[in-house]
């Protein structure tokens, strides 16, 4: 007897935990991941109108970086929806989507004589948090120079490992976008 | 008769003129500049939400920069009922504001072993192209690091001469900011 309320316990409390750690839903009105039949993620048409996390000019992880100085610039999206509920939570909710565009570096064009604005669009990547499709619960893709309608996740390797390890919040690099690191009151 | 129908013509192509080089009235629903009774310039709140223009690092039109490198990230927004208008027609709405969103640079924190991030806030300036109010159509407003609530309007030769002469479009630097440059079709 005395074992079996112990189980009960135990049980009641994981079911709680379970609750309490499980992702919000995606708020009403949100742009939704869409993917293809084969299980691609379609390009994000409206991110370009998503609030702006932050930009940084070539950050990067590696010890020895593969891009010659001053790398590129990075501009960082996610949607409106999503900020918000980040902004009253300090959580993502479901279906959250980060949008990653970087841009070549361009220099001493018209009247800038220092430091670097954007030029050419360079590539497109999207974060998307899918519990339901997505074991880990987010997955990364690249679709070019928006020259891809559709992308295949990237080995889980490739992006999540090291945003799993040091996203500052549920993977997501918070601590390098001012938006979202300084804004949360 | 000859010359009262020459100068009738000549009043006729004037008002033909004026009309089509007026600047669009301001869409529904866009955030509107607010002034204070003595003619300062209120924050405008939301313009963290609005369509983000582009960024860049240490830019500078001076011949010797008084910032030391890698200067500071600027982050540019337009309210999203004038990105709409600007993408439609290649012109700025009366009304339209463009926030400057000015931050210390940041580097080699956390994984980050390359590159620059946007670290403390350090100001948020705001350009206003209200016709009926200024003269020359754009006014340039400063509000610290969001410090202050309301400010006066830069003297002319500080921001309005430069911008005036170099502003790719409607004295706007959309030569620098992809989000305008490169998304008009």
């Amino acid at each position: 007897m005395r074992r079996l309320l112990l189980y009960l316990s135990l049980a009641s409390l994981l079911a709680v935990m379970a609750i309490l750690t499980a992702a919000a839903p995606p708020p009403a009105g949100m742009d939704l991941p869409s993917y293809t039949a084969d299980g691609k993620l379609k390009r994000p048409a409206g991110f370009r109108n998503w609030v702006f996390a932050g930009a940084s000019l070539g950050l990067s992880y590696a010890e020895v970086s593969n891009q010659a100085p001053p790398g590129r610039m990075h501009n960082v999206y996610l949607q409106p929806e999503a900020y918000q509920h980040y902004l009253k939570t300090g959580a993502f909710p479901e279906k959250t989507m980060f949008a990653l565009v970087l841009y070549e570096p361009r220099q001493k064009e018209s009247i800038s004589k220092h430091g670097y604005f954007s030029g050419k669009l360079s590539a497109v990547e999207i974060a998307v948090k899918d519990s339901e499709r997505f074991e880990e619960g987010w997955a990364y893709f690249d679709f070019g120079a928006e020259t891809k309608e559709a992308a295949e996740p990237f080995p889980k390797d490739r992006c999540f490992a090291c945003h799993h390890q040091n996203g500052q919040v549920d993977n997501v690099f918070v601590q390098f976008y001012p938006t979202l690191r300084d804004q949360r009151k």
